[in-house]
């Protein structure tokens, strides 16, 4: 095992019915920050029971938040919490509408000219306008740990930001709230929680029996309840599984004291960037290119993961390897997700040369758990995924 | 899966060779109380590097702490805190350095005229005296969670406490630290965190997928990398995962969201009080007649067991959940450590009495996930164990 350090200070309140418990969470005379997106949660509820749960205190709202935040839109909300002099925010929402407060957190406190620094300058941020979160989409995590990721239009870019500041006071997590996602939503949620475990857990062993073990059980309840969730989101067993991977999937646990990969969540973001295909539905389109053109490197890993979380215990390294692969997107097509880009858009032929030239152009260093992937090995690979 | 609320801030500090850190942990100007037991730590050089990092910080020591930390000795302690104006503190120990730092914490800040009070009317401890710790014997999971236990000799109780305050600021887990333990304490750490996990999770179906994957997870663990920790301690690799299991077993995530067990700790406790047996041991004597008393209401729970921890898959329910306690006895004992209460005292016959006798005295509800466990099954189950 590796060295590490973990803290993850964020409480969880898990389950139904408790809404109005996050007003004993918030400062008393706390002037909050609504935070949410494109108003789904007017419809089902949600906005209600959180503004009656908030009666007690002055709220401000800021909506119209939407998937991959965009810098210049949050800025408005920047210029209201500076105005307005807002001390807490609550953020209503999945995993855009978290990281967007993230982002309003850090530069909330930030003293330098351009907020877009902190992103762009890797910036830390150590402290930031505490926050809470009501999670309306289980999916990325984001819940439950201190990173997040913002798009700007004007230079096309999308980049991540993080540090200890960011984790928020509070998470509220209902399961029930996946009763009136829709079918594409609950399959995105179940893709990337499979991939934030998949990514961190795939690259070669370091005797981390645990670790290994707690990704797996990850995986397993995944492939167990994702199309329980699909075909009855209101099953509120298996909604609260689901639920309760997305957040253990990427609250840190799990990657403490190994390598992690996340060239797929790398080369994910291009395909979002270049053809506005959903973040998740990027990760089913890199991953089995990905885990076969890097088979030697993961073999022993990719057949452990075979083995225990599908069962194939027939064959050699490499056939269960392989066999493992396959498995993975049979799952993830079952759940109505295509694997091949070339499904998604006709122009889907440039793609590999484009992304590649990016990286070349980004000066990146490589990818992966050993960093050595290049912009050519890159381009291999989103070429396998056409 | 049952609503949970889950916050756990200590910050785990994990590997080889980062002792000097903890002076990063600690707040400048800090005077610390440097909390040990019986100074092994001394011959181990763990003495010498946490004095060397502590070298910036004013410190004063208090050693000597024993197995089961007695109250009355405590109180020299607590009048060094106040007369001295200790501002932080340092556990460098066990569980039993570690849980009696955790009164110290709590008792420095309490303003009653009796400390006992805090265990004996279950006082819960919202804020402590802030402090660190340097876990020397892995097992208990004291180093991760806000609960302790306190023994009281003049009054012959043995009580436990806890609360938010309690949690450790930060912990240091440093494998190499089981090199210089006897075999005797390796055996204790694997069968007190197996039996942590176990007890957690042996209860009953509650559609709670992840974390019973996440119990099965450590035991299966702990039941791969024990033996090979008894036989080398000086295996990093599965010192390691021993020490990230103990930690994992008992640090509140596990338990959240589903009924715990817990009587054979209380059934242990008891025999500890009588027997001066150690902890671990008395969990070992109990373990198999508790499941065996309980076997109708826990087979569905135990054959799961069985199946996913010990690989029986073929049998009745009630055959695997049978075969599944007998695996379970049989690398108990493979540890070293006998599984009857006979092999540990030639007065075993009255302790089923005595014990069920104390349980009526005190008025104790009953144990057990469903609580309904009365004295006189307890008499029973520790019949079953003689």
């Amino acid at each position: 095992m590796l060295n590490f350090e973990f803290k993850n200070p964020t409480k969880i309140i898990f389950g139904q019915g408790q809404t109005a418990k996050i007003a004993d969470e918030i400062p008393a005379g706390a002037k909050v920050l609504m935070t949410y997106g494109g108003g789904s949660i007017k419809k089902n509820g949600i906005y209600d029971a959180v503004k009656d749960a908030l009666k007690d205190f002055e709220v401000i709202e800021f909506g119209g938040i939407p998937a991959n935040p965009a810098y210049h839109q949050l800025l408005d909300a920047l210029k209201i919490i500076k105005e307005e002099g807002i001390t807490f925010m609550l953020a209503v929402g999945g995993g855009s509408v978290i990281d967007a407060t993230k982002f309003l957190s850090s530069a909330a406190l930030y003293d330098g000219e351009e907020p877009w620094d902190i992103l762009a300058k890797k910036i830390r941020t150590e402290e930031g306008l505490p926050f809470g979160t009501v999670l309306t989409i289980p999916a990325t995590g984001s819940e439950s740990n201190s990173g997040a990721v913002i798009s700007n239009h004007q230079t096309g870019e999308k980049f991540s930001m993080g540090g200890p500041g960011l984790f928020p006071q509070f998470s509220l997590l209902d399961p029930t709230v996946i009763r009136t996602l829709p079918q594409r939503q609950l399959a995105n949620g179940i893709m990337d929680a499979f991939s934030h475990a998949l990514e961190q857990y795939m690259t070669y062993p370091v005797k981390a029996g645990l670790q290994d073990r707690f990704a797996e059980s990850i995986m397993q309840t995944l492939i167990e309840v994702g199309p329980q969730v699909m075909k009855d989101p209101s099953d509120y067993d298996a909604a609260g599984d689901f639920m309760w991977c997305c957040t253990m999937a990427l609250n840190g646990l799990i990657q403490k004291g190994v390598p992690t990969d996340w060239a797929i969540h790398a080369m994910g973001h291009e395909l979002t960037a270049l053809y506005g295909i959903d973040h998740a539905r990027t990760l089913a389109i890199v991953a089995g290119s990905h885990y076969r053109y890097n088979l030697d490197r993961k073999k022993a890993k990719l057949a452990q993961y075979a083995e225990r979380v599908w069962g194939i215990v027939d064959g050699t390294a490499e056939e269960k390897a392989l066999a493992g692969i396959k498995k993975t997107e049979a799952f993830i097509q079952s759940l109505g997700i295509e694997t091949q880009l070339s499904a998604y858009t006709d122009t889907y032929k440039t793609a590999a040369k484009e992304i590649a030239d990016r990286f070349t152009s980004r000066g990146w260093t490589g990818l992966g758990e050993h960093k050595d992937l290049s912009p050519a090995d890159v381009e291999k690979i989103v070429e396998m995924a056409y």
